[in-house]
């Protein structure tokens, strides 16, 4: 079973809108074990559309089309694929009902343009849309199957999982089906190739589950992937492998499949009753900002201390003006003795200090560019590291708080 | 004149990567006056890449070819070409030797896998890769013309931009084509509807250039579009129209073109030698984060504090605790009263604070989630504002720093 992803609006060709959809589409069908061998985008042009149509029933079994489903008249998707499949468009009651819901919310009335949104060809079924007022469409025919959904992806993404995807399920693949699943181990303090090396015969080994180790943000993925019918069966299927790999390095595996780094640091903060607190140079608020991106962090963040300058790590931090001349502002002493001054500001139970060189001035031959010191301070224990970060500014921030919840989150694990 | 994009690679049909080239390229061909029909994109399979090839040959003039150009054998792109024309790929001589440097800079020997790279059709171009190994190539043939980029980005852009432009100038566009040009302006303080109602005579009589008024992130955007043969042309032509926006709501404009309303509020900053500090509850380090962005931001930024419980605001930032207690943490006298913290505690010019509910938890009927309140202390001046957003945390954060921005803007301006 292959299937094709069409896109349909001329400000995909103006480049002024990114394709993600065919991305979000090409992920969960893949997931679905269904093969996609093209993706074609179109604007809003009649012919054009029936031709991508055309050519996509000629090469594909199932044609998937998003986008130019509302009421206006450069929305021709659901009328062009009526007129392809010689079928009428038939405005179906119930719908008439639900949209009207939908419009009346927003306070809009519904209008006679309204009815196309709620017209469908002869056997096809509805998609409901619980972000936005147009339904989707699903028909098979002659052999070949086609679902219409919205192009913005706040509609789009629930619809498609929620309806399309069973309608699928259901409808085009068949009971011996297998899907795909895959389970992803998020391992810290070990490269990419340290990973490859631990478990380079059970990768050699490999026929199923397939072992995949790839480079993630700040942390190294290993994906196991494997064909099954259900979630059960890929769980028996990857348990030997799994429980081989965790017996090797799962001390350095951090979290697991969607969870993050960050909110395994965040529940044992909440588990233990602790408090963290920062003190941000180079970040300047960003180790802060990722803490309080979590919900219901106030109750275990407890504030931060941006200090740009020397001054101000003095004043606000304590820092020993002796330890800033002794060893500089980007030092392991400075970022021990911010890491104690956030600490002590704000009466928390761990203080986290960073200080670095972001670029892309600023840097001397002995501390670099991508130079950033990072401390932890606790009432029993004390953690610096230095670290070489490599990038733009934005990347060597953005790696500086990845570090630190590492840090974090490995201080909060050990005890 | 129009042309065809095709990205070639099975990850972007897996749903693994975002095909952004296609996006990049049509913005860039749009400027050029290039209508682009089709966006394709296929997998590194060598019948469906020829296939695809034979498609846009018979529907586009021009037909863009982006990944699948580097050396190992799934790398099929430029083969498949030179298959589909019908011509052979020779190993061209002086590029071996730019291959070489090139590879020799990253610590690889020339292997006989390598000729590939450097190969081309008779008559082509090389294209220059600046960030990588693998040439691009640009060939007219036939009456059509291909051209073939590799797919990573950062290889792609620069290669685009600086030799596949200049190339599609000379060998495609006639001496009388028209390119678009635009400019946008950015407006702040006034809604959408404001804007258009403000200049709705002007987009009414538009003809050349177009005015469209549209929603960009915290500012509304002016643009202004027309054909031209170069830029003096294009100033030209909006010179007239845009001295009557200007006349009408010029002190609205905070930014144009590229530039951001933050970039002008810091050299607002710098040019009047002031600093500024923040004070931050729910944005939490953000507002921070966004001015240590720009570089060379301790030339005017001081310090921030972020100071979640009442605790931290009366004892970091001195909010009194009577004012907390009659007003609430989330009410603009607080935010006042951290700016004064803020601005007290860094010794700054001008304090910034903030205090919301980013929500998902912690409305009420009377502060319900979403609102925000924004406060800016200098020594002689002193405003404070409320406002109420929607969406999900994120966006409240981000909304919340946006207008934080445009509040600085706006004093540093009228001062």
């Amino acid at each position: 079973m292959n299937a094709e992803i069409i896109a349909v609006g001329t400000e995909i060709l103006l480049g002024q809108i990114l394709n993600s959809n065919a991305k979000f589409l090409s992920e969960r069908l893949a997931e679905l074990g269904v093969d996609v061998y093209y993706h074609t985008s179109v604007g809003d042009n009649w012919d054009r559309i029936i031709e991508a149509i055309r050519l996509a029933t000629e090469r594909s079994d199932l044609v998937i089309l998003c986008g130019g489903l509302g009421p206006t008249a450069d929305d021709l998707t659901k009328e062009a694929l009526a007129e392809f499949l010689g079928e009428p468009l038939e405005v179906r009651e119930e719908e008439v009902e639900i949209l009207r819901i939908a419009l009346s919310k927003r306070k809009i009335d519904f209008r006679n343009a309204h009815n196309k949104q709620v017209s469908f060809v002869p056997g096809a079924v509805a998609l409901k849309n619980d972000n936005g007022t147009s339904p989707g469409m699903a028909v098979k025919y002659d052999k070949k199957a086609y679902i219409i959904v919205p192009g913005p992806p706040r509609e789009l993404e629930p619809m498609f999982v929620n309806y399309a995807v069973p309608w699928i399920t259901a409808n085009l693949l068949g009971p011996g089906h297998q899907k795909i699943y895959s389970k992803v181990l998020k391992v810290i303090e070990m490269t990419e190739s340290a990973v490859e090396a631990g478990i380079k015969d059970l990768i050699d080994a490999q026929t199923t589950p397939t072992i995949a180790p790839l480079l993630g943000p700040g942390v190294v993925m290993i994906r196991l992937t494997a064909k099954a019918s259900d979630e059960a069966e890929f769980q028996e299927i990857i348990q030997p492998v799994l429980a081989e790999i965790k017996k090797r390095i799962g001390k350095y595996i951090a979290a697991e499949d969607k969870e993050t780094v960050l909110e395994n640091a965040a529940a044992l903060l909440k588990k233990r009753k602790l408090s963290v607190s920062t003190a941000e140079s180079c970040t300047a608020g960003l180790l802060s900002a990722s803490f309080t991106s979590l919900p219901g962090s106030s109750e275990f963040f407890a504030g931060a201390i941006v200090a740009y300058s020397n001054e101000i790590k003095e004043k606000l931090l304590g820092v020993p003006a002796q330890t800033l001349k002794e060893h500089g502002a980007v030092s392991e002493e400075t970022a021990v003795a911010m890491a104690k001054g956030a600490r002590k500001a704000t009466s928390s139970d761990i203080g986290i200090g960073i200080t670095g060189i972001a670029g892309p001035d600023g840097g001397t031959a002995e501390k670099p560019v991508g130079m950033v010191c990072i401390a932890l301070d606790a009432a029993d224990k004390q953690i610096s590291q230095t670290n070489y970060f490599s990038g733009n500014r934005e990347n060597i921030r953005e790696m500086s708080v990845r570090r630190a919840q590492i840090l974090l989150y490995n201080c909060l694990k050990e005890e």
